[in-house]
């Protein structure tokens, strides 16, 4: 494959990844004005891994965790988002992610397609100390999100505290400092009414 | 500093970055429904870099790309995003953006502070093959979304080809093919009467 040819991939690739960004997740912006799209939350949270990587729980190689959260939504662009506590849509989602993965990455010359279904098979297996710790910040940030907008999804879709402990506690496996930060912080979304009992 | 008041300051930069989530750019989403913002077109910048870095003018640390990419628009957050083609508001750009450099990264720990920096610094400078291929992408991004957009943001702003060619003329330096294929959209967008001659 020459040059023109695998530019050419590599740009219809880049353009479909242009609809990510009007993917609606429910998690608010920090100050509430809006929720925030997948896009977006795709490079803040290659900001957190950049930042927080110290705080893995094993060594990890960054850039590779970084790579991973870039790519790791794309697939929402057919799939949607589904929403971490709507468990009637939890039923479908691996089967629904797979076909987009399987539709996405190989619009990517074949090497590349490979890579990047690497990656997210990867993420989405957490089998490695990178795949946990971008597992890790994937649900810290949210967790941070709401709490800075008065707890604004949580009280949306009534969740309780016990539902989003179950829900985030493998954090502890990549990041247990940030499980225990993100512990903290959902104790005192609770004392401060922002997330139910 | 002991690992508890790292990560304090840590997220405390990280929940501050979350405001270039409402920095606007001119240029549209590739299907023209909205502008796009400057965290969203950051992840989208760090993608193309991940999947064009073979078209680099010189061989790139593609990791150091990606962060310098991660980083280079924060400081919109306080001195909002400057259009390519608005040349009064081109003045003070460096300077507004200085300040906000000085006023961001040392939210961060000290270490991670000056590294923040040193990147966007080096981003700024063009002074390494990364930077120059950074530049390129950066450049790359918008004219293809405009074009795919019908060329929303040139007509709106009444821009001419001769303008867009010579702003984005040193994308030759760090990635040639990719200048190449801009030139000729670029010349398509014309012929389709999608940019004034």
């Amino acid at each position: 494959m020459d040059h023109e040819a695998r530019l050419h991939d590599q740009l219809a690739f880049l353009l479909e990844a242009d609809r990510l960004k009007q993917v609606l997740r429910r998690n608010p912006l920090t100050d509430g004005s809006r929720r925030e799209n997948s896009a977006e939350h795709s490079w803040h949270l290659a900001l957190f891994a950049l930042v927080l990587a110290e705080h893995a729980a094993e060594p990890v190689d960054v850039c590779r965790v970084v790579e991973m959260l870039l790519v790791h939504d794309l697939v929402e662009i057919d799939a949607g988002d589904t929403y971490a506590y709507d468990d009637a849509a939890h039923a479908d989602k691996a089967e629904r992610e797979r076909a987009a993965a399987d539709r996405l990455f190989p619009l990517l010359p074949d090497d590349q397609a490979a890579r990047c279904r690497g990656l997210w098979d990867e993420f989405e297996a957490r089998s490695t100390p990178e795949a946990r710790f971008a597992h890790a910040v994937d649900r810290l940030q949210p967790i941070l999100q709401n709490y800075l907008a008065d707890g604004a999804a949580w009280r949306e879709h009534g969740i309780t505290v016990d539902r989003v402990r179950t829900y985030n506690k493998h954090m502890e496996a990549g990041a247990p400092r940030l499980w225990q930060h993100a512990r903290e912080i959902l104790a005192d979304a609770v004392d401060r009414g922002l997330l139910a009992e």
